[in-house]
Formats: C-alpha cells, structure tokens, sequence
C-alpha cells in the first residue's frame, strides 16, 4: 500500500497511481485529523470523494503518529493527549475518538486504537502495552459497532453511473483510468454502498517476545476481528528479530483472514514476509526514498543525484516499463533533481511505485503458481 | 509557450504536456547553459532528447535573464560580463557565445543576443542600447550561418521508427502521447533531421519611441531573419504603454512572419495582442501563478488558498474539461495548496495551462472563422 498521508501520494495526481495499479492507499488519520480535518472530510463524503480514489483506503488509528510526538504526548488509560507538530495546539485520541476519526474519514479498512510499544522494552513494561492494546481494542470494536452506520458512504453525492462501476469493482484495475479520464465526466464516480459498512481491523502487539505475542494474538482473535495487523515492528529492532516476530506471531494468526504487517519495508523484503504469509504491507520507503533520489531498480538501488549519472542515456531501469524509464534517461533524471525541479520527485516517485507495485505483482503470480 | 525554465514546466510531466495539447516550449539558455551545461545537452543530442519532447522548443538568447541580474552584470561592446545566481562564478555571453550555446542546445526557434533597454531610459539611452541590439543582431546571424551546422540533431540517437515519426508531425498533436505511452518503447521518439537548421529569430528593441521602434524594426527585418520579435516590454512600463507600442511596432514588421511579442501576458491580454497580429507569446504567469495557488477560470481569477473553498464540492472551473477540473474538487485543491502538498503545483499548473492554450485554441478558432 503507498502512503497518502494527507490525501495525497505526494507529488503522484491519482489517474497515474490508478495507471500503476495501485489497488488500496494508506491515509494517515493523524495527519487528516489536524488537516483538513475530519468533518471537512465527512461533510464532502469522505475520503474517496474528497480525494477522488474510487479504490480502497485504509487508515491507521492515528497511534503510532501519535506515539512517535514523544515529548509532545502523555499516554493514560483513557487515550493519549498531544500536541499538534503543526501549532502546537492540544489534542486527545482515545480508543472511542480515533474510531470515531476514522469512521468520519471512511477508509474501507479501519484500524484499532493501540499502543506501539518501544524498543526496546523490559518484560513487565512490555506486557502492560500488551494488556493496554487488548482493552483499547475491545473500546475500539464496541464503539465500532455502535457507530459503524455513521460512516458518510451513505450519503455520497453518486453519479448516475456509480452503480453501475460498483458492479464493475473486480474488473482490472488499469481500465478505470482510461474512463476517468474521458470528456465530459464531471468528476470521478465514487461508488455508493449504501448498507455496507468499514473493515475494523485489529493489532497484535508484544513487544519483541514471541510469548506475549502468541498471547496477543490469541486474545485479539477472541476479539474477532476481519482482519488483523502485526504493529509495534520496524521500531528500531535488528532486522533479523523483525522477521523472527513476525514469523512467531504469523503462526497464531488464522490464514483466512488478511494478515497485515504495519511499516515495512524493502523490496526484497516484502518479497520474503510474503513469503510467510503477509498479505498486506505498508511503507513509505519507496514514495520518501524517491524524493532524496533513491531509486529501487532490477539491479539494485540507485542514488540518482551521483554526478556518475550526468551523461547517461539510458533508463533508469531497463527492465521496467514503466511511464517513467519508458521516456526519460538517467542524465535528465539526475538533472532534475540536481536542479532541484519539482519533476524530479513526480517522476521519483512514480518509478519507485512501480517497482514496488511490479514487486507485488511479481509475488501474486508466483502465488498463483504455487 | 509554456515556460520550461531547466528543460522542464515546473511539476509536469512531458505526456501530460502533449495531452494538453502543447505545440512549442519555451528553454531559458541562461539557466540551461548554467545548469545541466550546454556541452552535456550537446552530447545528449540536444533539448529534444534531453528532455524528451519531440514537439517545438524556443530558447531565449540568455539576453533578458543576464540584464536581470542587476548588479552582477557588465555590459561592452563585445558582451555581457555577469555572475551566476547559483555560485557566484564568472560568465560571459557575446552575440557569437549566446548563438554558440542555442545551437548547441539545439531548439528549434533561437533568438539573437539583444539589449533589454531598461524603463524608464532617455532618449539618447534608448537610441544607443538599440543600435547596440543591432549590432548585436548582425554579429548573431553572421555566427549563426557560420555554424548552424553544428546542431547536436545530426548525431541523435534516432529510433527505427523516427523517420516515420517526422512525417507525421502534421498529424494532431494529442495522439503522441498514446504512442508515447504504449509497452515496449524505450524512450520517446525524437525525429532526425538531417540536413534541417534552427530558425534564427531578430527581436526589435527602441525603448518606448515608436520613431525608435519603426526604426530598429526597418533595420531588423533588413538582416533578414525568418521571424520577429518584439523585445523590451513587459519590463515594468504601464499596460496602455505597451498595447501602443505593440501596435506601433507590428505594423512595421512583415506579416508573412511568424511575430512574436515576448514575455506576455494574462489571458485577456494574449487575447488582445494576437488581435493586433501576433502570433507567438511566452510567460510565466500561468505556472508561476499556479504555484502561489492563482488560477485562471472562465469566470475570473481563483485563490485557491481561500479558506471560502475548503468544503466546495465544485470543481475550479465548470466551463473546463481539463484533467483537474474532471476530476478534483475545490476542497480538495484547497487541502493541498494549505496543505503545501506537491500535487497542488502539479495539478494546479495543468489547469493553468489548459486555461491558456484553451485561450489561445478560441483564438485561432476565431481567425478561422474570419
């Protein structure tokens, strides 16, 4: 999943991340709730209207935002109270208000409130997060179902064709964006669910111990959620014990339901934590690495700002064929970001997605495949 | 012509350039010869396939962006002395160096290296910077038929394809950019075209005396150069000013040329001047006003940073089936500018642009019509 944190692959219009195939984006409640700010967004029928994504979004809980404000929090049983890194203004989010945020902002996935725990993180101090996540995801499941009808799906502006592209949902991607993009159309169709509602999905946490893992899974599936996310990884950790973790709580976690691993990672380790069975990653490498021009290609990564660049015609990956290596050489990437020109993170970043997007493609046939 | 400072309209992609229905581009040679080198576009066969636009491109003489500087210039008889904005080191542009480095650039349309005579200027002053323009004039076209030769389109790097290419250059401009587009292709087709030179332009200069004017245009057109343009306005002198010095000057210059008045305008004055007979303009105004949140619509100017816009469902202009308008809303539009999000200057520069060359597609549909 690319990162959107305000609504916006940065830099990326969305006909063109609707041309890479990009299938559901990650929005950043955090940062949604501080700008624009939640009722704007549920006032103009949530963030597929707002930000024109007739696809899926997912939110997070706004936690891990939260919790990485460091000096600016102050976490209680209730929730947690911080501080905006805008303005400095206070705020509150507890397991009730963050659900609440993210019905507002009606992503199709949702996420429970829970506590990242730090790394590292002594046994007892470890355990009490996990205990904290547990309760705040059952406050966030019960708020859930109380609320979950106020999602603003339901009163969306639809276009006379929306039902019809409802029916249309399992059709290949790439297609939408040849009709968005035809004369005449006023705006993109966003489709009307109305009876359906969000996907609450829960998060296992542990700290780095695979016992309180095993527990933590096994607790929050009591819970019974549609689908559940591996949080509180990609703190800091050796890479190696990430994987251990993963694979430890990945074995608690039933197979018929989407199993998410929350902040990673490389291209080729996407690859491998598919490979144990993760069926959703989110990250903002691929889109952040591009804007410091570092570029993922099949033969490995490629700082684009080296002067070595300067002269040199070819794409910037051969292998890909992307819209971006289709056109333009190196010498003219590494140009435009030498010169500091707003193209060269557009471009950047449209490579960077494809990669990662081809990455992905290239794990799903090969799953096919056996 | 859009302006593409560094081989680049600031945010925009080259296909969405030609999906807008852009004919011509307009290089800054000051800026381009300072970075990437003139040597280096050289070596990469020239603008075209440097930035991989295989429609028009004008470059400028380096002329007016010199005199900007002010106090980092000097100006003799041989040439203009100045000092990078970039790292404060030397530089100088000649008639004979300026052309140099527009045939090595490789533009289709070059322009002579000409004195912007400042406003106010006495008489006397004006009469001087205007002989020198001509001077000036003569030693380019004397240095441009010396070396027109010497354009990098000899040594591209052509496709099999681009001889076809060539010959369909007649054929509508927004079907290259599905061409473009299609799997396979390794870079955009560039055509070759040996044997061919770059278009010379003369600018007219003399201040704001029409005698001056009628003068420098007489002497101009006796150099003999394939097209005009009308230099030195827009430099601070007030609107009714130039509007007469605009028409003072075109009818002294044949109309069989292509007449090009630089550096205007807003969309009514383009309008205005392509009614008194000229027939190509450059400015920045619709993309640098883009990126302050300024855009054009059919019903006036918008400040899209306005909070009045941030629960506005409409798209920015009604009357326009831009990309934008199609597709985003002025919410949206405004969560981005506020937001400093990337996509504002992308998305605001499309429409931007499509607002003026829609301008300048209702005046030709005009003429046509009589």
């Amino acid at each position: 999943m690319p990162v959107g944190t305000l609504a916006s692959v940065k830099g990326v219009p969305q006909d063109i991340l609707e041309e890479l195939g990009v299938q559901i984006l990650l929005g950043n409640t955090y940062h949604l709730y501080l700008r624009p700010g939640v009722e704007q967004i549920r006032r103009l029928a949530g963030l597929h209207c707002f930000m024109s994504w007739p696809r899926a979004i997912l939110t997070d809980s706004g936690g891990f935002q939260v919790f990485s404000l460091n000096d600016l929090r102050r976490i209680t049983e209730d929730g947690v109270t911080f501080r905006s890194h805008l303005d400095g203004s206070e705020h509150f989010f507890s397991p009730e208000s963050a659900t609440a945020a993210q019905i507002g902002l009606g992503a199709d996935i949702i996420m429970a409130f829970d506590e990242c725990t730090e790394y590292p993180a002594e046994p007892e101090r470890a355990r009490a997060s996990m205990e904290l996540t547990l309760r705040w995801a059952e406050r966030s499941k019960k708020y859930f179902e109380e609320h979950k009808h106020e999602v603003p799906w339901t009163t969306t502006h639809v276009e006379a064709d929306a039902l019809v592209r409802l029916g249309e949902r399992s059709s290949p991607a790439p297609s939408d964006s040849a009709e968005l993009n035809s004369p005449g159309r006023a705006r993109a169709p966003v489709p009307t669910r109305a009876g359906e509602t969000q996907a609450l999905f829960g998060i296992v946490q542990g700290g780095m111990d695979p016992a309180l893992r095993k527990e933590s899974a096994e607790r929050t599936i009591a819970l019974d959620f549609p689908g559940y996310a591996i949080g509180g990884l990609s703190v800091g950790e050796p890479r190696t014990l990430t994987r251990e973790i993963v694979e430890a709580t990945l074995e608690h976690l039933p197979k018929d339901k989407p199993r998410y691993l929350m902040g990673v990672g490389t291209p080729e380790e996407i690859i491998e934590y598919a490979k144990l069975g993760i069926d959703m990653m989110d990250c903002v490498l691929p889109t952040r690495a591009a804007r410091h021009g570092l570029l993922f290609t099949s033969q490995g990564k490629i700082s684009i700002k080296q002067a070595r660049y300067a002269g040199d015609e070819n794409p910037l990956d051969p292998n890909c064929n992307c819209r971006v290596c289709r056109r333009y050489s190196r010498a003219y990437l590494r140009h435009l970001y030498a010169s500091n020109e707003v193209l060269a993170q557009v471009l950047n970043t449209v490579h960077n997605l494809s990669f990662y997007l081809d990455t992905m493609r290239g794990v799903r046939h090969s799953i096919g495949l056996g």
